[in-house]
């Protein structure tokens, strides 16, 4: 990639994110009258659900935050964030302690906390929230919430669990995933050595579990030794969460310097692609079955913003990582597609749905699901190592991973 | 409808259930080695998973036993309900008399009985099958099990409830369209004094609350009061779900020889197609908002199988009791864009889930949520009220609806 091109990769994800999708958000989302956010928001901006769903609150009070801290300390960001942040701490969280699924409008719960997930969106929320306002109660919210994830995350569902996980206990890949997330945004807050340990099981389990290197393909769902069931739920392949767990565990080798890491994790994410790409109509499925036969999930054959944007950044940042060029090729496709068919241009913000032709199934640009969290995250990381890599480019203007650069080579 | 096309309706709907779908599952369903039924199974009869949901164990039970009781006493369709029979009797309990949700192929328990409906299909089969069998022991699984249900059906999900119904007290009305069906099944099992108050309470309920006559809608999701959440749950609609339960109250209508009923149920039945018919590419769609905002289902487009052999059955059923071209003229229409779509030529039975244009999404016959069940059920049903249209032609050929005969039209 040339550095002309990376710049105007840079501009094209800045612009969108400030000019497109953190206003429709500020213009749309905030509940001045109850507190919190509304995340159910259709294509022009009419809300139509005003329930105030906690995986959403505790997103776009991350985003808010994450813009305060990592763009610039702006106080309109931090105001929307306390917006989020003081309705939680005031509605969200049940008499044991632990965060509900669903509130209503005034805060009322709905749902009861059956969710870890929950927990964990609210507690990287007020990490944010508390680095970005300085306030005690959102720290001690925030590591109080990461430490509680860890005692229940081997029985995250507990009274509600449906499962009979004796004769049938399978390991999933979506805890390592939002731990290795987690340890990101508690690298401030949580010492080294209670992170460290919780970072290499992940990895190890997402490496040595999901992964299987004979068969080519991630996992979503394994036995301890290695096999998985073959049903519908063993068989499931959800490859934007692969790519998603995959540029995690990319930013571990990343900071852990570890080059055959990387080259490892790349070679995983373009099984995955290959895999998951739809040759027909482009983009990626949101899910398969690894042998072909039909999934559980009516949606399997739908395009997803989420996974698409989880693609471009396992793409980019292995390309930035390597500078192959198989990775460039691959988010160049990921991005054109995406790009041609998700943003509107109309009102702003991106359409979440869908068809397989890639036709908006639903119009809304959130709801019980999407938030104000993958696109803007997705466009301020893409942004961010865009930038990286302009400082990155030879006197000619070729970009050179840093590999590429040790070695020696020259344009 | 003249005479030669009634018969040749019948003639269609017997071939395609004796000759196509019967075949199809005795061909493939029947687990010899473990007992049971396998529900899995792709278009050409590849079994995909071999894991046994109760709602499928039950209804293929009810089904084999119902062709017994209904068409002719087989053998081999007794030995059928048999394997269904035994293998539900020794594994298909948890310990405190529920039925589970799902087990292992071997029987062990996969997912507690958090699901009322597991009971309602059980009950309804073993009610089947103890008319079949003659066994008594099959007779108290039947009536013990209708006898829970009653005590179960204010808190159907117990300890595995996550709505927390105080601050959102939703009437469903899935409860009382299961019991207008269970009320049929257990009409010589259950004393018509018990009966009859559970189906006048669920007629009460459909015709009160769920039926709104002033905006011409039926809303699954209703307050006690007769109003309704302005957000998704509470604007859902479900066309195939209200026409299965609206051909279930013309049957009491029926029974109850009320005209008005019959004509007031035809009405809400026409308001339900007309807003639910896809007009640009034909068939019902699966959900809709009431208000035209994107729904929380991603596969609301979608055109599936049960949604419209039951959107079959009432609009025949509704022009067999009134002789209303209105409802002859929708029964073509839905009879023959679903036979156009859903019926496999090549292997036999019918397709389940297609995408809104109308092509097959998923391949499989059966699945977690498709067996033997809507499809016999409604080629049954039809067959049988086509072979009673037949006696009702008037000695020219054309069809006389009762009240029609009744008030001295004549050809």
């Amino acid at each position: 990639m040339r550095r002309s091109e990376i710049e105007a990769y840079r501009a094209q994800y800045e612009k969108e994110l400030f000019e497109s999708v953190v206003p429709f958000w500020e213009r749309h989302s905030f509940d001045r009258e109850c507190g919190g956010y509304f995340s159910c928001i259709d294509r022009d901006g009419t809300i139509f659900d005003t329930d105030k769903f906690l995986w959403m609150q505790g997103r776009e009070l991350w985003g808010f935050s994450k813009l305060y801290n990592a763009v610039r300390p702006e106080v309109r960001w931090l105001d929307a964030a306390r917006l989020g942040a003081d309705f939680l701490r005031e509605h969200g969280k049940a008499p044991n302690g632990d965060w509900y699924f669903a509130l209503d409008r005034s805060g009322r719960p709905l749902v009861q906390p059956y969710n870890i997930f929950s927990d964990c969106f609210c507690a990287a929320a007020f990490a944010g929230y508390s680095k970005a306002s300085g306030e005690e109660w959102a720290r001690d919210l925030a590591i109080g919430g990461y430490r509680r994830i860890q005692e229940r995350k081997s029985d995250p569902k507990g009274v509600w669990t449906k499962q009979i996980s004796k004769n049938r206990p399978i390991k999933a890949m979506a805890m390592p995933m939002i731990q290795l997330w987690l340890a990101e945004e508690f690298a401030d807050l949580i010492p080294e050595a209670e992170l460290k340990p919780i970072v290499d099981a992940s990895v190890d389990q997402v490496l040595g579990l999901h992964i299987d290197r004979k068969q080519h393909v991630v996992f979503e769902r394994m036995f301890a030794d290695g096999s998985h069931p073959d049903c519908m739920e063993g068989r499931l392949l959800n490859p934007g969460h692969a790519l998603e767990t995959l540029w995690l565990v990319l930013r571990v080798a990343e900071a852990r310097g570890d080059r055959g890491m990387i080259e490892d994790i790349g070679q995983v994410m373009l099984w995955t692609v290959e895999r998951g790409w739809d040759e027909k109509y482009g983009g990626i499925f949101y899910y398969q079955d690894f042998k072909g036969f039909p999934t559980e999930k009516l949606e399997s054959s739908m395009k997803l913003w989420w996974v698409h944007v989880e693609a471009i950044m396992a793409f980019l940042l292995a390309y930035k990582l390597t500078g192959k060029e198989i990775y460039e090729t691959w988010f160049r496709r990921i991005h054109d597609w995406t790009w041609t068919h998700f943003p509107d241009p109309v009102s702003g913000e991106w359409f979440g749905y869908l068809d397989r032709q890639g036709e908006v199934a639903l119009t809304l640009k959130g709801g019980k699901w999407k938030g104000f969290f993958h696109v803007p995250r997705a466009l301020l990381n893409c942004a961010t190592w865009f930038g990286e890599m302009e400082t990155s480019c030879t006197p000619s203007g070729e970009y050179r991973a840093p590999e590429a650069r040790k070695t020696g080579a020259s344009a």
